[in-house]
């Protein structure tokens, strides 16, 4: 086992990822610590015995004692961390993330790291439209996707480690992309059917339509109830590739609509069996 | 109560939809038949007890004992079966359906009927992606809508008899539109929704996206398994209101895309913020 069970783990940014990390880690019998902003985090994590000791500053002893140290910030604030306050950090100390987009954050802060320090990138692909430590539950990675992103600058003990930490929090599915395969990847899977979502619920402001609604609504609208700071910030870190899969999703759309403007029966019913075939791939289990 | 239970029920097109039906009316103990193409539905359906006869033909006793007729087909087939078929039905029956769109049949229907029965439509706004009378449930109602569409030629008794069926099998919410309401409603609630989750499934053939997909396309795409033969054809009946709705989400898209061209992240909050207050009122109970 690569994740030593004597190592020390440190959580920076104790919210809905963070507490569910923490949630799966303690099983295990970790030592877990936690740095966040707001007291509040802090004191329900050791109340809910999910971490052993925490702080809203930068205490010096926890963050010099971490062997892993699992950044589970804005991706801004996690580049401004580094650049901070990396001396902090113990030698041979091992840092991962939690950050949905890859490309804009891996290299910089790879590029501006202590030698004597290894990031090796994640994205957990898991989340909930509640947010905070207090809505936390590692259930959220049971049949989800866990998403190594490792560079060259990365060492196989760092790559192995982390997709090890996957596994232990419980991810169905554990493999590595590139960050630009990631990104690529998330723009169309993540970030545009979050567009998608948000323009379905915005784009028609009739009254009571609640009343009359399927679960298909529901369904496609489900993740419109989107956290605005976040969500806008990862959009423009992904910037080129997400508007190139918008104007894939457009294209395709168009086509669909031509086709109804042209009763094209023919043509609508095998976009339809494509469509059908192709969900099947995405079922669960 | 207004659907008295000494009144035979007829149910013909005995699929998902009619199956969940019988389902439904036969624990209230209502003497149920059913007419449809296949055997083996009958069969099922007899061995299960949620009808009490049924036939693959048109069988004239049947069909002339019928106090109350359920139609669950195809809108054109429907169409088709009224024009030859209506003179098999009892003087004074009533005529209900479950299309889902309404201006195109309602009119048709209530213009050529004989005038000693009456048609009051209905759409019962339940689902599910599989078919056929052996995967029929009354769980489909639960939280469900129920909407009937009357015209100035439905009389108030036949109004009040068909939502007394809505709330007979079980759906949450009953409630009246016009034809022409109801179909813009359902232009954008269902069929839009459905227009959009088979383009985003068929927008990208990349292969192996299902190791590194989130929840959120699982949730978009759910409708993207899709009968192509229905649903061309619910399409086309509704193909003005259809491509208004779709021009109107297409708007909005090329709006959001010009946002984040423009990295103009305040506009982007402020249409997130707009969209998660909006998804609260869709929340289901």
């Amino acid at each position: 086992m690569l994740v030593d069970i004597s190592k020390k783990i440190l959580i920076i940014g104790l919210g809905l990822l963070g507490g569910s990390y923490a949630k799966a880690l303690k099983r295990f019998g970790f030592h877990i610590s936690a740095i966040t902003k707001n007291q509040s985090s802090i004191d329900y994590a050791l109340k809910e015995k999910i971490i052993d000791e925490g702080s809203i500053e930068l205490d010096e002893r926890i963050i010099g004692d971490a062997d892993l140290v699992i950044f589970a910030l804005y991706p801004h604030i996690f580049v401004e961390w580094i650049e901070q306050n990396q001396g902090l950090l113990k030698s041979g100390a091992l840092i991962t993330d939690v950050t949905g987009v890859k490309r804009s954050i891996v290299y910089k802060i790879q590029d501006m790291l202590r030698p004597d320090l290894e990031f090796i990138a994640a994205h957990p692909m898991a989340g909930r439209e509640v947010s905070g430590v207090e809505n936390s539950t590692d259930k959220i990675f049971i049949g989800a996707n866990y998403i190594v992103t490792p560079t060259d600058k990365n060492t196989p003990e760092a790559i192995g480690t982390c997709m090890e930490l996957g596994k232990l929090l419980g991810f169905a599915n554990v493999t590595t992309l590139s960050p630009e395969e990631h990104d690529e990847m998330i723009g169309f899977l993540s970030q545009l059917t979050h567009c998608i979502a948000i323009t379905l619920m915005t784009c028609n402001d009739k009254e009571d339509m609640e009343k009359f609604t399927a679960d298909s609504f529901r369904d496609l609208t489900r993740i419109a109830r989107i956290n605005d700071l976040m969500w806008s910030e990862l959009f423009i870190a992904n910037k080129d590739v997400l508007l190139d899969q918008m104007n894939m999703f457009l294209d395709k759309f168009n086509e669909l609509k031509a086709m109804l403007e042209a009763e094209d029966v023919d043509g609508m019913r095998e976009m339809m069996r494509h469509s059908t075939a192709r969900r099947a791939l995405f079922d669960k289990e």
